[in-house]
Parts: structure tokens; sequence; C-alpha cells
């Protein structure tokens, strides 16, 4: 594919960066970064900013590079149009960009495009079409479009421009933690990562750029280490945001210079960040866009005493989904029990179960007399009971509580705080 | 109670709100204007910005007033500690101000107080004392402590250091909008508004301040009409962090002076504007902190073509609790409509129906086979959905197409989109 020919010097400079920076300064926000104490406590490093790209424009970073690409069109290309293809955050930024500048905008998005998606693009102005089981298919259309109706086509990520728009990120961060030592950045197909890894080591070339991928979706690391492009033929993630199959040439080149490391988190650490961005940020981000709070907090990624950025690059999530990850989320911190039990006395007994959870300080967050198993007692009642505390430890103390009262048996506990505390 | 004697002038000023600034400048973070196209298309404002004190060090504002309280403590108060009263946020804030500057501190807190807030407040290095049903019993206890100990007490509002450290927020606002015709706020026991007034009316006369109050707590306009502080025998709505009765001398004064109309929202309201505030701007706000989105959004305040700001003053609710009340607005908006429909054929005429919400473009969010009740036909399976959809309208179709489908009728629906659209 020719991808070792190129270097990243002869795709985009810091030059590119800052050029960009003028053009999207009145369009864009400059987005807050939010210092976060917690994180810093439960990651060791002396301070850690979030960067909130969740309350950019359109939801995410991505009307940065759309604007810089769709502002540098010549007259006869903004007349013709431009078309792109997206399941997500990139239609939103080409929609946009393309009101803004009042050039007309296609998207064509696969079927799989959550309602509230193609709104919020038609909302923009945009022409949508749905089209496609796949991604691959929509991406394809897109390219029959431009040809047909010669529109300029609107690459997610691997194009000079909007990797230079992403990269304005770099430079606020520069301005917002000027004593930086590592930012981490989520990597789909490497559009973000390589425009603020251009702006940051242009700038200091000690500063660590780490790049995160889900386990599912994990294909920057391979290819690096291969030194060609290495795709993967599944891609399984909640991440959808990033749920990339592969770099390409241009994104490729720039990640092999310019990046330190890429590391994985894995689904569950996702939806965790994503609890714990809403509980202790107060911002609602979708699993793509928390993967570097993942990455902060996980055992593979070191930085004792640092001063460290994640950049969350996006929050268009919807919110019952939203609510799903955070469930899983506190699941998997050990936060809910599921616990069933058998009670001597129904529903009596039950006055005595809830007092127990109060007298523990937890919380019940459900209670439902459920089917009898072919285990069952037949002088028991089965009841099953989903109880919300601080943590395993707390809900250790709840069930061995339930367990001692007279009456009542613990039949199952899942997690079982027993095993996991 | 003395209420009219006293002047607005003879409490607080500008220049005291200036002083607190100094104080806590390097404890306490200047918050993010967040800057909502969305917010300002549905008011009519020309622009909207959100202050987004939930992204404040312990999640709300209270830290501002505290802090600027406890740094003016003498070397002997110092010594003694203090002690405060507080279900909520005052309690972490009066917490973290003395972990900060060394200051030993005893919250009192009512036995209602979730189980997270008193972790979060002891996380602050506080001495925590559990006592009273009602918070009116914590106060009076943290009095008795107060003089047995020889602590001071730090009132959560009624206090001209705590008014002047919340009035931080007003010269923030100041550089962050220059051009704000109108600044809303909510009011509990208003000591948040009466800071921001003071430190707005003083540069600016012009500049409009409102403040909001749940209509089950809604004790500050009577209050003013009056001209007396009035007290709700009873109050009871979902914006429990300000669920207070009434006004006390030093905030009736300042807020009879310097506050422009205070204006009432309903507690659906209040939880649409969790779910638009969570949606819209990505933030985990609770309900007291978006009284003034709730305002903004409603009929009772008129902002056309004015640049707003809307204190989202605190973010400190439970994730599980936030679910609800996001639900709840959900539903309050139209946004998902439970569905009883009578099935021929059990279980395979199932796939109909879910076909039939999917092409409509609607998710399917739960399905159940329910008990039968005494009206349904023998013959017919009676199933119960919950469907979302972006709205009335679109919620309005898919229920016609289900109630179009062979061998189904719908029986029921809530709410009923056809009565409602």
């Amino acid at each position: 594919m020719g991808e070792s020919d190129l270097t990243a010097a002869e795709i985009v400079s810091l030059a590119d960066v800052e050029a960009a920076r003028e053009r999207i300064a009145n369009v864009v926000h400059r987005t807050p970064l939010d210092t976060s104490r917690t994180f810093a406590d439960m990651s060791g490093a002396r301070s850690v900013g979030l960067k909130l790209e969740a309350m950019q424009r359109t939801g995410s970073f991505k009307i940065r590079g759309a604007y810089n690409r769709l502002s540098q069109l010549s007259a006869d290309e903004r007349a013709n149009g431009v078309v792109a293809s997206s399941a997500g955050n990139h239609a939103q930024g080409v929609a946009l960009a393309g009101q803004l500048l009042d050039i007309d905008t296609t998207i064509v998005v696969p079927e799989i495009t959550p309602a509230a998606k193609i709104d919020a693009t038609r909302g923009y102005g945009a022409d949508v079409i749905v089209e496609g089981e796949q991604y691959e298919a929509s991406y394809e259309r897109a390219l029959d479009i431009a040809d047909e109706e010669r529109r300029e086509f609107v690459h997610p990520f691997d194009d000079a421009a909007i990797i230079a728009g992403q990269g304005t990120i770099g430079c606020e961060l520069l301005e917002q933690l000027p004593d930086l030592d590592t930012v981490i950045v989520s990597i789909g197909g490497g559009g973000l990562i390589s425009g603020i890894a251009t702006a940051l080591k242009a700038h200091d070339s000690d500063v660590r750029v780490i790049g995160v991928q889900p386990e599912g979706a994990a294909h920057a690391k391979p290819s690096l280490e291969k030194g060609e492009i290495r795709r993967l033929s599944t891609v399984d993630t909640v991440a959808e945001g990033i749920a990339d199959a592969r770099l390409l040439e241009k994104t490729f080149a720039v990640v092999r210079e310019r990046v330190d490391d890429v590391v994985a988190v894995s689904d569950d650490e996702l939806s965790a960040a994503v609890a714990l961005t809403a509980e202790r940020a107060k911002v609602v981000a979708e699993a793509a866009g928390v993967a570097p709070v993942a990455a902060l907090l996980s055992d593979g990624l070191d930085v004792e005493n640092e001063t460290v950025a994640a950049v969350v690059s996006g929050g268009n999530v919807g919110l019952r989904e939203h609510a799903e990850l955070v469930r899983s989320g506190l699941l998997k911190r050990g936060r809910y029990a599921t616990v069933r039990l058998e009670l001597r006395n129904w529903p009596t007994g039950v006055a005595a179960v809830v007092d127990a959870i109060e007298e523990c300080g937890a919380e019940l967050d459900e209670l439902a007399r459920v089917r009898r198993d072919r285990g069952d007692r037949p002088n028991r009642t089965p009841i099953e009971l989903v109880v919300a505390g601080s943590g395993r430890n707390h809900l250790e103390t709840v069930v061995e509580s339930l367990d001692d009262l007279d009456g009542i048996g613990v039949a199952e506990c899942s997690p079982d705080p027993r095993s996991t505390g």
C-alpha cells in the first residue's frame, strides 16, 4: 500500500495545525480542561486534566477537522458540495461545517445508525442517505456519489486537513497544561492522535503521546510492530466510535513517527470509565470518548507523578445507552450485587430484609418474588434483590447481615462479594 | 424578625466579593461557561451560557463561600475548629475548606443523607455526626456543638462571608459573557443569588437577575411581595438541594434589593431539564442545579434575543437517581410510550411488532408478556412494550403502525400520543 514511503513531515506539520487554528477560531469551542483530583489520586499522577471535547459543538472533536477541510475548498468545489460517509460524529462535523460555510452536504450512513444521529445530522442541513448494512457499503456509495455529482469526498481521518484540524486540540492543551508530561488519546482511524501528536511533538519532543484502542479493535499496535498496516478481519467493542479495522496511509505514517505507544483497554474498563466520568467529572461521554480515562486507570499505563491530559473526545451517546453503560460500569466496580434469598415467611419476612439493608447504609434497588427453581425447598419462597453499595467490601457486609437473619438464607449472589472482595 | 432594618449595602458589597475572589483564587476552579446553541434556539435567547458549577471542586459552588468564610477565622477560631449542618453540598464545601486550611470540621447530617454523601464528606477529613430525622434537628445539634466545643458555626447561607464567596461566580460571568443581559440562579436559602446579584448589579445595574425556585418550595416570591420573610409550612420537591422553607435576614435583605424577579418551575420541568442538560450539554447535574435551565425553557420567563447565563450550581446526584430523573424527563418530553397490545398469535406475532417498530425508526426498549386483565379476550395474549422515539409525533406513528397490524390491537398507551400530540 506504499505506507512506508511517506514521512510524517510530508503529510502534516505544526504550521498546518496553526493555520487550522486560525481558520476555526471563531467557529469551534475552545473546550474546557477539567482538573480532576479524583483521577489523579486513582492513577498516581501528579495531576490529571480531562480535555472535554464531549462539550465541543456537535458533541465531538470532529467539527475541528471538518471545518478546516471544508474552509479550504475552492469556489468551484464549494459550489459542487461535498459528500461523506459516517455512522457517527464525522457526519455531524461535516454537516455543521457545511452549514456554517454554506456548502451543500450529503452524508451516507449505514442502516444501523440510530434515528437520533440521523436527525441531528439532518438538523445541520445535510442530505442524509441511509445505505449499507456495514460502514464499507456506505463508504463505497459515498465515493460513487462523489464521482457522479462531482462532489468532494471528505474522508473521516486519512486527510492532511482533517488531521491538522484535530491537532488544534494539541495547541489548546499546551496553553491549558503547560507542564504536560503525557497525553492519552483514542485511536480509531488515527486522525485525532495524528493531529495532536503533530502539535505536541513539534513544541516539545519530550511530551509522551499514548494511543488507546479497545481490545476488540486493537489494530494500531500490531501495525506499528510489523512496520506495515495490519487490518483486523473483525472488530467487536462497546466503543463503536473507534471500532475501526485499520490505520490508513497518512495516519499510519504520522502515528509511527510521532506516537510513543499504544495500549488496549477492555469493554469492562470502558464501561467503568463511562460510569466514573459521569460520577466524578459530571460529564456524559460515549465509550470511545473515555478510552483515555480507562487507560489512565488501567495497570497497563504508568503515569506516576506525571501531569497527564486525557482527551475525552466525544459525548454522542443516547441517554438510555449511557445509563446501560453506567450500570455495567458500576457492576464492574462492585457497586451492585444481585442476591437470591429464600424466605421462610412470605411476605412478612421482607421487612427484616429491608431493615437489614438500611442498617448497613446500602440501598435496595430492586425486589421481586421470583420463579421457583428445581433446587428450592418447598417451604421457602425465593426472592431476588438488587442491592447498591459503595463497593465489594460494603456489599459483603450486607450479604453477611442478610445471611444471619432468622428464617432467611442467601441462596446465590452475583457478583459474589465473598469471592471477589 | 427585624428583617426590614438591614440594607443590602450593610451586609455585603462588591468589594467583599472581590476580596473573596483573591482569597479563593488558588483553591477554587474558575468553572467553564458552556455556550449552548440548542438552549438558545429552544428559549429564543440570542445566546445562552451554562456556568458549570457542577464541575466545581466538591461538585457544587459551596466551596467558594465555605473557603472564603473559613479563611477569615482568627488563629483561635481556627484552633477550635468549626461545625456545620447540611444534608448535601454545604457539608462537602465546609469539609474541603477545612482540610485545605487545616481546620478541624464537624458536620451534622440528617438521617436521610445518602451514604455516598457521608463518605464524600468524611473523605475530606470531616467528623460526620448523623443526627435528626429532619434538617432542623441536625441544625439544632450543630448549634449545641458550637456552644459546647467553642466551635465556630458555619451557616450555609445567612452569612456575609458565605454570600461574598458565592458572589465570585458573578465576577467570572462578567469576564466570560461581557454582554450579559440576564442571569438565572436557583434560590434555596438565597446565598448563591445574593452573592451573584451583589457582584453583577455593582458592575452594571441593567443586568437582570432572576431567581428560580421549585413550585414545592417557592417561598421567596411571597416574601418579596409581602415585604417580610414568609416561611412555608411544608416543602415538597425533587430538587432536594434547594428544598428550603424560607430566606433569612441577610439573604432576604439582599434579594429584596438586588434580585429583579423570582419564578417557579415544576418537578416535571426540573426532570426534563436534568434530561436535556445531560443530552445536549453532556453534563450530569442535580435537579436543584438545573432549575435555571428549567426556567430558561419555561413560558414563565421571556429572554427573547438576550444574552443569558444559567448557573448550573451542582452535580451531586447519585448515578442511579440521575438515571431516574432522566427517565422522568424523557417521559415528560414524550420520548417514551408504554403500549399494551393484544396478540392473536403468541409468540409468533411478536416478530411483526418488532419489525413495525424498527421500520418507524423507533427503538424497542422493553417487551414483556403480562398478566391477563379482566377485560382481556380469552383468545388474545396481552403484551406490554416500552417504545423510545424522538417525540410525541414520532411515537404516534409507531402506535398507528402497530394498530394497523393484522392480529394485533393496541389496548392502551401511556402517555397516549394520540391525545397529547
